[in-house]
């Protein structure tokens, strides 16, 4: 069987071919910021990209989405990152109709990203697991019994909005003391940004400039031995050490992997760290679980997006 | 139906007798100090106390226990609050053969008291809740679609083990800044204690004396405006409103029930406080959770060791 997967996100449009288990294509190209008429060019165009008649060979058609999705109505409810997104909108149908198709599955690119590494990447074989995603913000997939976590009104998994400080740093979300507050990207730029403008020198600074602080930046000041890098991936490694030993005392996890743009660019090194901070929390000395870094990298929610669709074909 | 519950508790065995969804008799005693055998005849003892003829009649009896369950095989792992259950202790079969009945089941007494507020009290109809217990401890049930969660090693649940304050007050289990830390009875004392000796007049040392600083001293302490109680219980308020706002953020849960000998004597606005302070902390303002006292009191316990008999007759 034939699927394609669309990682629709807010810097970048992916898309993948899975024949199988195996990707057979992939392409990318930048998220336009022209309202959801534009993204949903884009994507037409990136499935385009992936050439071979794609198209017209694929079962099953998923697309990936930051925010909160309508599966069964294959309603986008809000997504804050992508421009015009901020009311209802019908992508499934949006899309089912441009690309003259019968069917398009939505759901939430995490939750879809948490599957991928599931059924073919670090968590394959394990049915309960928590995925953690370290990039901008932090995002989390749960599951349970080989079944994605879906809460109340779809909104389960937020491990980066989990509180490890009270009261401590404010987070993206307003709230204080998250989870992301220490270990998303944007919010160590920010402190970096804060501390740089009060006078105290580091490389993240004058490797980013006025840009985005990219995580290759991050890595690449930690590697120089910087010393204010050095300082906030200690507390990134904390955060997240202790949000996940919450979720581990909470659901008794044999597995978490940890994955997103921030951990693949640090590496297993920084994955190692976390699993050491998550252990040295638990209540329970006789946890058997890990805490390993995720196998798919970049393509994870592209994947796991052809993977719903597929299983949903 | 008629079933038998027991909760063996730390200080206290108590047993009710069910019929249907009644209490129709309770009877409780001291938990004997002197190890296995001494349980069984107290547990034996507190059976016949229901009178009656409950033994009798009853189709099932179940054992609710403080500690580390195997269900399957009726043996209690490791009940630290009980003399002499450090090692495995056949319980089901030591009581079955002492009742000279055919079956006993065990179960974890945080989870038998979760299945009841379920069943029969606050969490009535809803089929994903987090119980929260603070007494001694701070105790925790999760339910997911209408089942008991158990965890990797059966251990799941443990809220009051999650980290709220990361490097901060020591736990009781050795780890600092869990739920634990602030709100369970055994902390608050210890922290009342430790300012008492230090100097810092407090109602709490007042009225408990020597003794132990049981739950109605703290409600006294509060309800005289003792300075330290309510800043103790502002502290308790606090790290409950974090844990709780961690797992609706991971869980997206609809209902929390918060009981226990602590937030029954301190009442609704004890656990109104919290679920202020739950709502203050959440990254989705969305969220639909609401916190509501417990309904079923001390008897949950009992209650719900007599209901998992009852199911799994």
């Amino acid at each position: 069987m034939t699927s394609i997967g669309v990682d629709l996100g807010g810097t970048k449009v992916q898309a993948v071919v899975l024949h199988g288990s195996e990707v057979k294509h992939d392409a990318r190209l930048v998220t336009p910021a022209g309202g959801p008429d534009a993204v949903v060019g884009a994507i037409v165009e990136c499935i385009g990209a992936l050439g071979d008649g794609a198209l017209e060979r694929a079962d099953a058609i998923g697309i990936g989405v930051p925010g909160a999705v309508d599966r069964a109505a294959g309603v986008v409810r809000r997504a804050p990152n992508l421009t015009g997104f901020g009311e209802d909108v019908p992508l499934a149908a949006m899309v089912t109709a441009a690309l003259g198709v019968k069917h398009v599955t939505l759901d939430n690119d995490v939750d879809a990203a948490t599957v991928a590494e599931h059924r073919l990447g670090a968590a394959k074989g394990t049915d309960d697991v928590l995925a953690v995603f370290v990039g901008t913000g932090v995002g989390g997939g749960l599951l349970l019994g080989g079944t994605i976590v879906h809460g109340a009104t779809g909104a389960a998994g937020e491990i980066g909005h989990t509180v490890v400080q009270d009261g401590g740093r404010a987070c993206g979300c307003g709230k204080l003391g998250h989870v992301e507050s220490y270990a998303g990207r944007a919010s160590i730029e920010r402190e970096a940004r804060r501390r740089h403008d009060a006078g105290e020198p580091t490389a993240l600074v004058e490797l980013a400039g006025d840009g985005r602080m990219r995580s290759s930046v991050i890595a690449k000041a930690l590697a120089a031995g910087d010393a204010m890098t050095v300082e906030l991936l200690d507390e990134a490694v904390r955060a997240l050490g202790a949000g996940i030993a919450s979720a581990v005392a909470l659901l008794d996890l044999p597995l978490v992997v940890v994955g997103g743009g921030v951990a693949d660019k640090l590496g297993p090194a920084f994955v190692g760290r976390i699993e050491e901070a998550v252990r040295s929390r638990l209540f329970l000395a006789s946890s058997p679980v890990r805490v390993v870094p995720a196998a798919l990298g970049d393509l994870g929610g592209a994947i796991g997006a052809a993977l719903v669709a597929k299983a949903a074909a």
